[in-house]
Protein backbone atom coordinates (compact mmCIF):
# COMPACT_ATOMS: atom_id res chain seq x y z
CA UNK A 1 0.00 0.00 0.00
CA UNK A 2 1.47 3.24 -1.36
CA UNK A 3 2.22 5.63 1.88
CA UNK A 4 1.71 9.17 1.27
CA UNK A 5 2.26 12.48 3.07
CA UNK A 6 0.77 15.71 2.44
CA UNK A 7 1.91 19.31 3.69
CA UNK A 8 -0.36 22.26 3.06
CA UNK A 9 -3.14 19.59 4.49
CA UNK A 10 -5.52 21.81 6.40
CA UNK A 11 -5.37 23.53 3.14
CA UNK A 12 -7.97 24.39 -0.03
CA UNK A 13 -6.38 21.63 -2.48
CA UNK A 14 -4.55 19.71 0.93
CA UNK A 15 -7.89 19.04 2.16
CA UNK A 16 -9.67 17.46 -0.83
CA UNK A 17 -6.24 15.48 -1.64
CA UNK A 18 -6.78 14.20 2.00
CA UNK A 19 -10.11 12.81 1.53
CA UNK A 20 -9.47 11.41 -1.77
CA UNK A 21 -6.29 9.59 -0.25
CA UNK A 22 -8.34 8.21 2.70
CA UNK A 23 -11.26 7.21 0.46
CA UNK A 24 -8.86 5.39 -1.38
CA UNK A 25 -7.71 3.53 1.60
CA UNK A 26 -3.73 4.83 1.22
CA UNK A 27 -1.67 5.03 4.46
CA UNK A 28 -2.41 9.09 5.15
CA UNK A 29 0.08 11.05 6.78
CA UNK A 30 -0.79 15.34 7.26
CA UNK A 31 1.48 17.43 7.91
CA UNK A 32 0.15 20.61 9.71
CA UNK A 33 2.00 23.51 12.06
CA UNK A 34 -0.64 23.73 14.07
CA UNK A 35 -2.13 21.35 16.39
CA UNK A 36 -4.06 17.87 14.97
CA UNK A 37 -7.38 18.64 13.85
CA UNK A 38 -10.32 16.12 14.20
CA UNK A 39 -9.40 12.30 13.62
CA UNK A 40 -10.02 11.07 10.13
CA UNK A 41 -9.92 7.68 9.31
CA UNK A 42 -6.51 6.52 7.66
CA UNK A 43 -5.03 9.94 8.26
CA UNK A 44 -2.58 10.32 10.90
CA UNK A 45 -1.53 13.98 11.64
CA UNK A 46 2.15 14.87 12.46
CA UNK A 47 2.77 18.96 13.57
CA UNK A 48 5.77 19.95 12.03
CA UNK A 49 6.53 23.24 10.53
CA UNK A 50 8.22 23.45 7.16
CA UNK A 51 10.21 26.32 7.81
CA UNK A 52 12.42 24.77 10.84
CA UNK A 53 12.55 21.10 10.27
CA UNK A 54 13.41 19.01 12.83
CA UNK A 55 16.34 16.70 11.62
CA UNK A 56 14.03 13.70 11.31
CA UNK A 57 11.57 14.59 9.97
CA UNK A 58 11.60 12.23 7.33
CA UNK A 59 11.00 9.26 9.79
CA UNK A 60 8.51 11.57 12.06
CA UNK A 61 6.65 11.54 8.52
CA UNK A 62 6.93 7.60 8.56
CA UNK A 63 9.32 7.29 5.68
CA UNK A 64 6.79 7.40 2.98
CA UNK A 65 6.77 6.87 -0.28
CA UNK A 66 5.83 9.76 -1.75
CA UNK A 67 5.41 13.43 -0.75
CA UNK A 68 2.89 15.66 -2.28
CA UNK A 69 3.97 19.18 -1.44
CA UNK A 70 1.05 21.64 -1.31
CA UNK A 71 2.45 23.78 1.28
CA UNK A 72 3.26 27.65 0.25
CA UNK A 73 2.61 30.99 1.99
CA UNK A 74 2.04 34.32 0.73
CA UNK A 75 -0.62 33.61 -1.22
CA UNK A 76 -2.69 35.11 -2.91
CA UNK A 77 -0.52 37.89 -3.25
CA UNK A 78 1.40 37.15 -6.57
CA UNK A 79 3.50 39.93 -6.54
CA UNK A 80 4.97 39.51 -3.21
CA UNK A 81 9.09 39.21 -2.98
CA UNK A 82 7.90 36.60 -0.27
CA UNK A 83 7.60 34.09 -2.77
CA UNK A 84 11.43 34.06 -3.44
CA UNK A 85 12.98 35.62 -0.63
CA UNK A 86 11.02 33.30 1.84
CA UNK A 87 9.33 30.36 0.31
CA UNK A 88 11.72 29.44 -2.37
CA UNK A 89 14.45 28.88 0.05
CA UNK A 90 12.53 27.07 2.93
CA UNK A 91 10.43 24.57 0.46
CA UNK A 92 13.20 23.90 -1.78
CA UNK A 93 15.87 23.34 1.83
CA UNK A 94 12.70 21.28 2.91
CA UNK A 95 12.37 19.02 -0.07
CA UNK A 96 16.02 18.71 0.09
CA UNK A 97 16.27 17.42 3.48
CA UNK A 98 13.60 14.54 2.63
CA UNK A 99 15.02 13.58 -0.56
CA UNK A 100 18.68 13.34 1.39
CA UNK A 101 17.26 11.10 3.90
CA UNK A 102 15.44 8.79 1.18
CA UNK A 103 12.14 10.22 -0.11
CA UNK A 104 11.79 8.20 -3.53
CA UNK A 105 8.70 9.95 -4.98
CA UNK A 106 7.53 13.23 -4.69
CA UNK A 107 4.66 15.49 -6.79
CA UNK A 108 4.50 19.55 -5.92
CA UNK A 109 1.87 22.54 -6.86
CA UNK A 110 3.32 24.19 -9.53
CA UNK A 111 1.15 27.22 -11.31
CA UNK A 112 0.33 28.48 -14.36
CA UNK A 113 1.46 31.67 -13.77
CA UNK A 114 5.02 29.65 -14.48
CA UNK A 115 3.80 30.72 -18.20
CA UNK A 116 3.73 34.30 -17.95
CA UNK A 117 2.08 36.07 -20.19
CA UNK A 118 1.14 33.79 -23.23
CA UNK A 119 -2.13 33.17 -24.87
CA UNK A 120 -3.42 30.34 -25.84
CA UNK A 121 -3.16 26.54 -24.97
CA UNK A 122 0.02 25.72 -22.85
CA UNK A 123 1.93 22.95 -23.35
CA UNK A 124 4.71 21.72 -20.92
CA UNK A 125 7.22 22.11 -23.49
CA UNK A 126 6.74 25.93 -23.82
CA UNK A 127 9.29 27.90 -22.38
CA UNK A 128 7.99 29.53 -19.32
CA UNK A 129 8.59 33.96 -18.42
CA UNK A 130 6.58 34.23 -15.16
CA UNK A 131 5.65 37.86 -14.70
CA UNK A 132 5.49 38.09 -11.23
CA UNK A 133 7.16 36.73 -7.94
CA UNK A 134 5.15 33.67 -7.09
CA UNK A 135 5.34 32.11 -11.00
CA UNK A 136 8.88 32.67 -10.63
CA UNK A 137 9.17 31.74 -7.43
CA UNK A 138 7.61 28.08 -8.29
CA UNK A 139 9.21 28.07 -11.78
CA UNK A 140 12.36 28.34 -9.42
CA UNK A 141 11.81 25.40 -7.08
CA UNK A 142 11.05 23.13 -10.22
CA UNK A 143 14.17 23.89 -12.00
CA UNK A 144 16.45 23.80 -8.44
CA UNK A 145 14.66 20.06 -7.87
CA UNK A 146 15.55 19.20 -11.39
CA UNK A 147 18.89 20.03 -10.27
CA UNK A 148 18.68 17.95 -7.51
CA UNK A 149 17.25 15.11 -9.49
CA UNK A 150 21.22 14.93 -10.77
CA UNK A 151 22.69 14.35 -7.40
CA UNK A 152 19.65 12.16 -5.79
CA UNK A 153 17.59 9.95 -7.88
CA UNK A 154 14.08 10.35 -7.08
CA UNK A 155 10.72 11.23 -8.84
CA UNK A 156 8.89 14.29 -9.49
CA UNK A 157 6.12 15.06 -10.83
CA UNK A 158 5.76 19.07 -11.03
CA UNK A 159 2.14 19.83 -11.32
CA UNK A 160 1.39 23.24 -12.84
CA UNK A 161 -2.02 23.60 -11.03
CA UNK A 162 -4.82 26.17 -13.27
CA UNK A 163 -7.85 27.77 -11.83
CA UNK A 164 -10.23 25.21 -9.31
CA UNK A 165 -13.27 26.36 -7.54
CA UNK A 166 -15.26 24.16 -5.19
CA UNK A 167 -15.58 24.12 -2.11
CA UNK A 168 -13.49 24.90 0.70
CA UNK A 169 -12.15 27.88 -1.44
CA UNK A 170 -9.99 31.49 -0.04
CA UNK A 171 -12.92 33.82 0.26
CA UNK A 172 -11.20 35.71 -1.82
CA UNK A 173 -11.70 33.31 -5.22
CA UNK A 174 -14.46 34.28 -7.73
CA UNK A 175 -17.00 32.12 -6.65
CA UNK A 176 -16.13 32.44 -2.58
CA UNK A 177 -17.15 36.10 -3.29
CA UNK A 178 -20.25 35.14 -5.60
CA UNK A 179 -21.94 32.95 -2.64
CA UNK A 180 -20.47 35.57 -0.14
CA UNK A 181 -22.75 38.63 -1.92
CA UNK A 182 -25.71 36.24 -3.11
CA UNK A 183 -25.50 35.44 1.29
CA UNK A 184 -25.55 38.92 2.04
CA UNK A 185 -28.95 39.44 -0.69
CA UNK A 186 -26.72 41.66 -2.70
CA UNK A 187 -28.43 42.64 -5.87
CA UNK A 188 -25.59 42.88 -8.20
CA UNK A 189 -22.37 41.94 -8.26
CA UNK A 190 -19.08 43.72 -9.78
CA UNK A 191 -17.04 42.25 -11.79
CA UNK A 192 -14.54 42.20 -14.96
CA UNK A 193 -16.19 42.07 -17.88
CA UNK A 194 -16.02 38.31 -18.38
CA UNK A 195 -14.72 37.35 -21.39
CA UNK A 196 -11.45 36.80 -20.30
CA UNK A 197 -11.20 32.86 -21.17
CA UNK A 198 -9.51 30.37 -18.20
CA UNK A 199 -9.14 26.90 -17.54
CA UNK A 200 -11.18 25.46 -14.60
CA UNK A 201 -11.27 22.53 -12.99
CA UNK A 202 -13.03 21.34 -10.00
CA UNK A 203 -10.95 20.74 -6.94
CA UNK A 204 -12.00 17.22 -5.97
CA UNK A 205 -10.46 16.32 -9.46
CA UNK A 206 -7.32 18.50 -9.45
CA UNK A 207 -7.35 16.19 -5.77
CA UNK A 208 -7.79 13.21 -8.10
CA UNK A 209 -5.34 13.44 -10.25
CA UNK A 210 -2.56 14.64 -7.44
CA UNK A 211 -3.38 11.25 -5.95
CA UNK A 212 -2.95 9.13 -9.04
CA UNK A 213 0.45 11.07 -9.97
CA UNK A 214 1.57 10.41 -6.61
CA UNK A 215 1.06 6.57 -6.88
CA UNK A 216 2.22 6.24 -10.22
CA UNK A 217 5.82 5.90 -8.74
CA UNK A 218 6.68 7.47 -12.23
CA UNK A 219 9.27 10.22 -12.99
CA UNK A 220 6.49 12.61 -14.57
CA UNK A 221 8.16 15.62 -14.70
CA UNK A 222 5.87 19.25 -15.61
CA UNK A 223 2.90 17.71 -15.90
CA UNK A 224 -0.27 20.22 -16.46
CA UNK A 225 -3.33 19.44 -13.98
CA UNK A 226 -6.19 21.59 -15.80
CA UNK A 227 -8.90 20.59 -17.93
CA UNK A 228 -8.42 21.62 -20.94
CA UNK A 229 -11.06 23.04 -21.95
CA UNK A 230 -11.37 27.52 -22.16
CA UNK A 231 -14.18 28.90 -20.06
CA UNK A 232 -15.09 32.39 -20.19
CA UNK A 233 -15.19 33.46 -16.91
CA UNK A 234 -18.65 35.45 -17.46
CA UNK A 235 -19.75 31.65 -18.90
CA UNK A 236 -18.30 30.30 -15.84
CA UNK A 237 -20.27 32.85 -13.43
CA UNK A 238 -23.63 32.35 -15.04
CA UNK A 239 -23.13 28.35 -14.63
CA UNK A 240 -22.56 28.99 -11.30
CA UNK A 241 -25.99 31.10 -10.84
CA UNK A 242 -27.81 28.26 -12.58
CA UNK A 243 -26.57 25.83 -10.62
CA UNK A 244 -26.94 27.02 -7.55
CA UNK A 245 -30.07 28.34 -8.24
CA UNK A 246 -29.06 32.27 -7.19
CA UNK A 247 -30.51 35.50 -7.77
CA UNK A 248 -27.96 38.11 -8.42
CA UNK A 249 -27.19 40.78 -11.53
CA UNK A 250 -23.85 40.65 -13.09
CA UNK A 251 -22.64 43.95 -13.09
CA UNK A 252 -19.68 43.54 -15.91
CA UNK A 253 -16.97 45.52 -16.83
CA UNK A 254 -16.97 47.04 -13.45
CA UNK A 255 -13.08 45.89 -12.47
CA UNK A 256 -10.13 45.64 -15.12
CA UNK A 257 -8.32 42.37 -15.98
CA UNK A 258 -5.34 41.92 -13.79
CA UNK A 259 -2.31 43.06 -15.42
CA UNK A 260 -0.09 39.69 -14.85
CA UNK A 261 -2.37 37.03 -16.48
CA UNK A 262 -2.95 37.39 -20.13
CA UNK A 263 -6.47 37.54 -21.57
CA UNK A 264 -7.22 34.26 -22.83
CA UNK A 265 -4.95 31.08 -21.51
CA UNK A 266 -5.59 27.44 -20.78
CA UNK A 267 -3.83 24.08 -20.66
CA UNK A 268 -3.52 20.95 -22.52
CA UNK A 269 -4.70 18.12 -20.78
CA UNK A 270 -2.29 15.69 -22.94
CA UNK A 271 0.31 15.33 -20.92
CA UNK A 272 -1.49 14.52 -18.00
CA UNK A 273 -4.80 12.32 -19.80
CA UNK A 274 -1.24 10.21 -21.34
CA UNK A 275 0.02 9.59 -17.58
CA UNK A 276 -2.74 8.42 -16.35
CA UNK A 277 -3.96 6.16 -18.91
CA UNK A 278 -0.76 4.23 -18.89
CA UNK A 279 -0.69 3.54 -14.72
CA UNK B 1 33.16 62.63 -9.07
CA UNK B 2 31.51 59.20 -9.09
CA UNK B 3 32.10 57.58 -6.21
CA UNK B 4 32.66 53.22 -7.19
CA UNK B 5 32.75 50.58 -4.55
CA UNK B 6 33.61 46.98 -6.57
CA UNK B 7 33.45 43.42 -5.09
CA UNK B 8 35.27 41.01 -6.19
CA UNK B 9 37.87 43.49 -6.46
CA UNK B 10 40.75 40.94 -5.89
CA UNK B 11 39.70 38.64 -8.54
CA UNK B 12 41.07 38.41 -12.26
CA UNK B 13 38.04 40.99 -13.23
CA UNK B 14 38.16 42.93 -10.64
CA UNK B 15 41.83 43.71 -10.59
CA UNK B 16 41.39 45.29 -13.63
CA UNK B 17 38.33 47.25 -13.46
CA UNK B 18 39.97 48.42 -10.06
CA UNK B 19 42.94 49.63 -12.29
CA UNK B 20 40.70 51.02 -15.07
CA UNK B 21 38.85 53.09 -12.07
CA UNK B 22 41.80 54.28 -10.67
CA UNK B 23 43.44 55.11 -13.45
CA UNK B 24 40.28 57.12 -14.52
CA UNK B 25 40.71 59.19 -11.53
CA UNK B 26 37.51 57.97 -9.91
CA UNK B 27 36.75 57.84 -6.44
CA UNK B 28 37.11 53.80 -5.65
CA UNK B 29 36.26 51.58 -2.90
CA UNK B 30 37.66 47.79 -3.09
CA UNK B 31 35.72 45.40 -1.13
CA UNK B 32 37.73 42.32 -0.06
CA UNK B 33 36.96 39.41 2.37
CA UNK B 34 40.71 39.13 3.95
CA UNK B 35 42.58 42.06 4.40
CA UNK B 36 43.57 44.99 2.38
CA UNK B 37 46.77 44.60 -0.12
CA UNK B 38 49.23 46.60 -0.70
CA UNK B 39 48.23 50.69 -1.25
CA UNK B 40 46.93 51.87 -4.16
CA UNK B 41 46.37 55.40 -5.65
CA UNK B 42 42.40 56.66 -5.66
CA UNK B 43 41.85 53.19 -4.17
CA UNK B 44 40.64 52.52 -0.56
CA UNK B 45 40.19 49.25 0.51
CA UNK B 46 37.02 48.13 3.35
CA UNK B 47 37.05 44.42 4.71
CA UNK B 48 33.93 42.59 4.33
CA UNK B 49 32.96 39.34 3.84
CA UNK B 50 29.52 39.87 1.63
CA UNK B 51 28.39 36.84 3.06
CA UNK B 52 27.94 38.71 6.36
CA UNK B 53 27.85 42.39 5.86
CA UNK B 54 27.39 44.17 8.70
CA UNK B 55 24.35 46.48 9.30
CA UNK B 56 25.75 49.45 8.03
CA UNK B 57 27.27 48.29 5.23
CA UNK B 58 26.63 50.64 2.97
CA UNK B 59 28.05 53.84 5.12
CA UNK B 60 31.11 51.80 5.74
CA UNK B 61 31.72 51.82 1.59
CA UNK B 62 31.44 55.81 2.18
CA UNK B 63 28.05 55.38 0.59
CA UNK B 64 29.08 55.00 -3.12
CA UNK B 65 27.20 56.10 -6.38
CA UNK B 66 27.53 52.90 -7.70
CA UNK B 67 28.51 49.37 -6.86
CA UNK B 68 30.12 47.04 -9.14
CA UNK B 69 29.41 43.42 -7.79
CA UNK B 70 31.91 41.20 -9.59
CA UNK B 71 32.10 38.86 -6.07
CA UNK B 72 30.73 35.23 -6.65
CA UNK B 73 32.10 31.92 -5.41
CA UNK B 74 32.25 28.50 -6.19
CA UNK B 75 33.57 28.99 -9.88
CA UNK B 76 34.87 27.24 -11.97
CA UNK B 77 32.54 24.48 -11.45
CA UNK B 78 29.37 25.60 -12.97
CA UNK B 79 27.22 22.69 -11.83
CA UNK B 80 27.54 22.55 -8.94
CA UNK B 81 24.31 23.59 -6.86
CA UNK B 82 26.46 25.62 -4.73
CA UNK B 83 25.53 28.12 -7.01
CA UNK B 84 21.52 28.49 -6.40
CA UNK B 85 21.57 27.16 -2.73
CA UNK B 86 24.50 29.76 -1.27
CA UNK B 87 25.63 32.27 -3.70
CA UNK B 88 22.23 32.76 -4.97
CA UNK B 89 20.35 33.89 -1.77
CA UNK B 90 24.01 35.26 -0.77
CA UNK B 91 24.24 37.89 -3.14
CA UNK B 92 20.58 38.88 -3.49
CA UNK B 93 20.71 39.36 -0.01
CA UNK B 94 24.01 41.60 0.08
CA UNK B 95 22.43 43.41 -2.86
CA UNK B 96 18.96 44.12 -1.41
CA UNK B 97 20.46 45.30 1.88
CA UNK B 98 22.53 48.32 0.00
CA UNK B 99 19.62 49.12 -2.16
CA UNK B 100 17.86 49.66 0.80
CA UNK B 101 20.12 51.82 2.52
CA UNK B 102 20.17 54.08 -0.39
CA UNK B 103 22.88 53.19 -3.02
CA UNK B 104 21.39 54.17 -6.68
CA UNK B 105 23.27 52.36 -8.83
CA UNK B 106 24.10 48.57 -9.39
CA UNK B 107 26.26 46.72 -12.18
CA UNK B 108 26.48 43.42 -11.68
CA UNK B 109 28.64 40.36 -13.50
CA UNK B 110 25.86 38.02 -15.54
CA UNK B 111 27.08 35.55 -17.75
CA UNK B 112 26.56 34.37 -21.52
CA UNK B 113 25.21 30.74 -19.58
CA UNK B 114 22.35 32.52 -18.95
CA UNK B 115 21.26 32.01 -22.35
CA UNK B 116 21.82 27.63 -22.09
CA UNK B 117 21.98 25.98 -25.73
CA UNK B 118 21.46 28.39 -28.41
CA UNK B 119 23.72 28.58 -31.02
CA UNK B 120 23.98 31.63 -33.17
CA UNK B 121 24.31 35.76 -32.30
CA UNK B 122 22.88 35.86 -28.73
CA UNK B 123 20.90 39.29 -28.02
CA UNK B 124 19.63 40.66 -25.04
CA UNK B 125 16.30 40.12 -26.00
CA UNK B 126 16.59 36.45 -26.54
CA UNK B 127 14.48 34.09 -24.18
CA UNK B 128 16.76 32.58 -21.65
CA UNK B 129 17.02 28.87 -20.55
CA UNK B 130 20.42 28.09 -18.38
CA UNK B 131 21.21 24.47 -18.33
CA UNK B 132 23.74 24.44 -15.68
CA UNK B 133 23.28 25.88 -11.69
CA UNK B 134 25.47 28.98 -12.54
CA UNK B 135 23.60 30.31 -15.31
CA UNK B 136 20.26 29.80 -13.51
CA UNK B 137 21.25 30.97 -10.15
CA UNK B 138 23.00 34.40 -12.29
CA UNK B 139 19.64 34.51 -14.04
CA UNK B 140 17.29 34.28 -10.92
CA UNK B 141 19.68 37.03 -9.35
CA UNK B 142 18.35 39.03 -12.18
CA UNK B 143 15.36 38.65 -12.51
CA UNK B 144 15.22 38.97 -8.07
CA UNK B 145 16.66 42.45 -8.84
CA UNK B 146 14.46 43.35 -11.62
CA UNK B 147 11.73 42.00 -9.14
CA UNK B 148 13.41 44.48 -6.37
CA UNK B 149 13.23 47.45 -8.66
CA UNK B 150 9.73 47.80 -8.23
CA UNK B 151 9.99 48.48 -4.73
CA UNK B 152 12.67 50.58 -4.91
CA UNK B 153 14.24 53.02 -7.65
CA UNK B 154 17.50 51.88 -8.62
CA UNK B 155 19.19 51.56 -11.59
CA UNK B 156 20.26 48.13 -12.95
CA UNK B 157 22.88 47.36 -15.19
CA UNK B 158 23.62 43.57 -15.88
CA UNK B 159 26.68 42.49 -17.22
CA UNK B 160 26.64 39.72 -19.21
CA UNK B 161 30.22 38.23 -19.73
CA UNK B 162 31.30 36.15 -22.69
CA UNK B 163 34.82 34.80 -22.52
CA UNK B 164 37.55 36.93 -21.61
CA UNK B 165 41.63 36.47 -21.57
CA UNK B 166 43.85 38.52 -20.10
CA UNK B 167 46.93 38.62 -17.02
CA UNK B 168 46.20 37.01 -13.84
CA UNK B 169 43.39 34.58 -15.62
CA UNK B 170 42.42 31.80 -13.60
CA UNK B 171 44.85 28.78 -13.98
CA UNK B 172 42.32 26.20 -15.06
CA UNK B 173 41.53 28.90 -18.00
CA UNK B 174 42.40 28.01 -21.65
CA UNK B 175 45.35 30.70 -22.21
CA UNK B 176 46.52 30.16 -18.21
CA UNK B 177 46.76 26.16 -19.26
CA UNK B 178 48.70 27.09 -22.44
CA UNK B 179 51.34 29.40 -21.16
CA UNK B 180 51.78 26.82 -18.36
CA UNK B 181 52.82 24.07 -20.65
CA UNK B 182 54.95 26.40 -23.28
CA UNK B 183 57.17 27.45 -19.23
CA UNK B 184 56.88 24.19 -18.29
CA UNK B 185 58.60 23.14 -22.09
CA UNK B 186 55.98 20.65 -23.24
CA UNK B 187 56.40 19.40 -26.84
CA UNK B 188 52.23 19.30 -27.28
CA UNK B 189 49.27 21.10 -25.49
CA UNK B 190 45.93 18.96 -25.51
CA UNK B 191 43.20 20.34 -26.43
CA UNK B 192 38.94 19.72 -27.58
CA UNK B 193 39.62 19.89 -31.53
CA UNK B 194 38.71 23.88 -31.27
CA UNK B 195 36.58 24.24 -34.06
CA UNK B 196 33.66 25.99 -31.49
CA UNK B 197 33.18 29.28 -32.31
CA UNK B 198 33.08 31.45 -28.93
CA UNK B 199 33.14 35.62 -28.43
CA UNK B 200 36.36 36.62 -26.51
CA UNK B 201 37.29 40.12 -25.06
CA UNK B 202 40.00 41.40 -23.57
CA UNK B 203 39.66 41.58 -19.75
CA UNK B 204 41.19 45.30 -20.14
CA UNK B 205 38.17 46.05 -22.64
CA UNK B 206 35.64 44.47 -19.94
CA UNK B 207 37.05 46.46 -17.35
CA UNK B 208 36.61 49.40 -19.04
CA UNK B 209 32.86 48.83 -20.60
CA UNK B 210 32.09 47.97 -17.25
CA UNK B 211 33.21 51.29 -15.68
CA UNK B 212 31.57 52.62 -17.90
CA UNK B 213 28.66 51.31 -17.61
CA UNK B 214 28.98 52.20 -14.12
CA UNK B 215 29.64 55.60 -14.44
CA UNK B 216 26.43 55.82 -17.12
CA UNK B 217 24.01 56.73 -14.36
CA UNK B 218 21.23 55.04 -16.21
CA UNK B 219 19.01 52.27 -15.88
CA UNK B 220 20.94 49.99 -18.79
CA UNK B 221 19.29 46.54 -18.18
CA UNK B 222 20.58 43.57 -19.56
CA UNK B 223 23.42 44.36 -21.80
CA UNK B 224 25.95 42.08 -23.06
CA UNK B 225 29.70 42.55 -22.38
CA UNK B 226 31.40 40.72 -25.30
CA UNK B 227 33.46 41.87 -28.71
CA UNK B 228 30.27 40.97 -31.07
CA UNK B 229 32.83 38.76 -32.83
CA UNK B 230 32.97 34.97 -33.22
CA UNK B 231 36.51 33.05 -33.00
CA UNK B 232 37.51 29.95 -33.75
CA UNK B 233 38.97 28.27 -30.16
CA UNK B 234 41.94 27.02 -32.24
CA UNK B 235 42.13 30.28 -34.14
CA UNK B 236 42.46 31.81 -31.02
CA UNK B 237 45.16 29.22 -29.63
CA UNK B 238 47.18 29.65 -32.69
CA UNK B 239 46.91 34.04 -32.80
CA UNK B 240 48.32 33.51 -29.09
CA UNK B 241 50.82 31.34 -30.06
CA UNK B 242 51.85 33.58 -32.31
CA UNK B 243 51.45 37.02 -30.76
CA UNK B 244 53.94 34.94 -27.29
CA UNK B 245 56.04 34.00 -30.02
CA UNK B 246 55.71 30.62 -28.37
CA UNK B 247 55.96 27.36 -30.10
CA UNK B 248 54.48 24.32 -28.79
CA UNK B 249 52.28 21.34 -31.00
CA UNK B 250 48.37 21.51 -30.81
CA UNK B 251 47.07 17.95 -29.82
CA UNK B 252 43.59 18.70 -31.17
CA UNK B 253 40.48 16.74 -30.61
CA UNK B 254 42.06 15.20 -27.73
CA UNK B 255 39.35 16.57 -25.17
CA UNK B 256 34.91 16.55 -26.15
CA UNK B 257 33.49 19.67 -25.86
CA UNK B 258 31.33 20.54 -22.90
CA UNK B 259 28.29 19.44 -22.94
CA UNK B 260 26.49 22.23 -21.16
CA UNK B 261 27.85 25.09 -24.04
CA UNK B 262 26.27 25.08 -27.55
CA UNK B 263 28.92 24.64 -30.47
CA UNK B 264 28.65 28.01 -31.55
CA UNK B 265 27.67 31.34 -29.99
CA UNK B 266 28.44 35.07 -29.66
CA UNK B 267 26.91 37.84 -28.03
CA UNK B 268 25.96 40.85 -30.13
CA UNK B 269 26.95 43.79 -29.20
CA UNK B 270 24.84 46.70 -30.97
CA UNK B 271 23.32 47.13 -27.33
CA UNK B 272 26.35 48.11 -26.01
CA UNK B 273 27.41 49.40 -28.71
CA UNK B 274 24.60 52.12 -27.88
CA UNK B 275 24.72 52.82 -24.68
CA UNK B 276 28.34 53.91 -24.64
CA UNK B 277 27.90 55.88 -27.81
CA UNK B 278 24.74 57.87 -26.41
CA UNK B 279 27.26 58.77 -22.50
Amino acid sequence: MTHIAITGATGFIGRHVLAQGAAQGLDVVAVTRGPAPARQDNVRWVSLDVASPPDNAFDLLGRPDVLIHLAWGGLPNYRARRHFEVELPTHYAFLRQLVEAGLPSLVVAGTCLEYGLRDGALDETHPVAPVTPYGFAKDALRQQLEYLQRDHAFNLAWARLFYMHGDGQAPTSLLSQLRAAVERGDHSFAMSRGDQLRDYLSVTDVARNLVALATSGKNVGTVNVCSGTPRSVRGLVEQWLHDHDWNIQLELGRYPYPDYEPIAFWGTRTKLDRVLETL
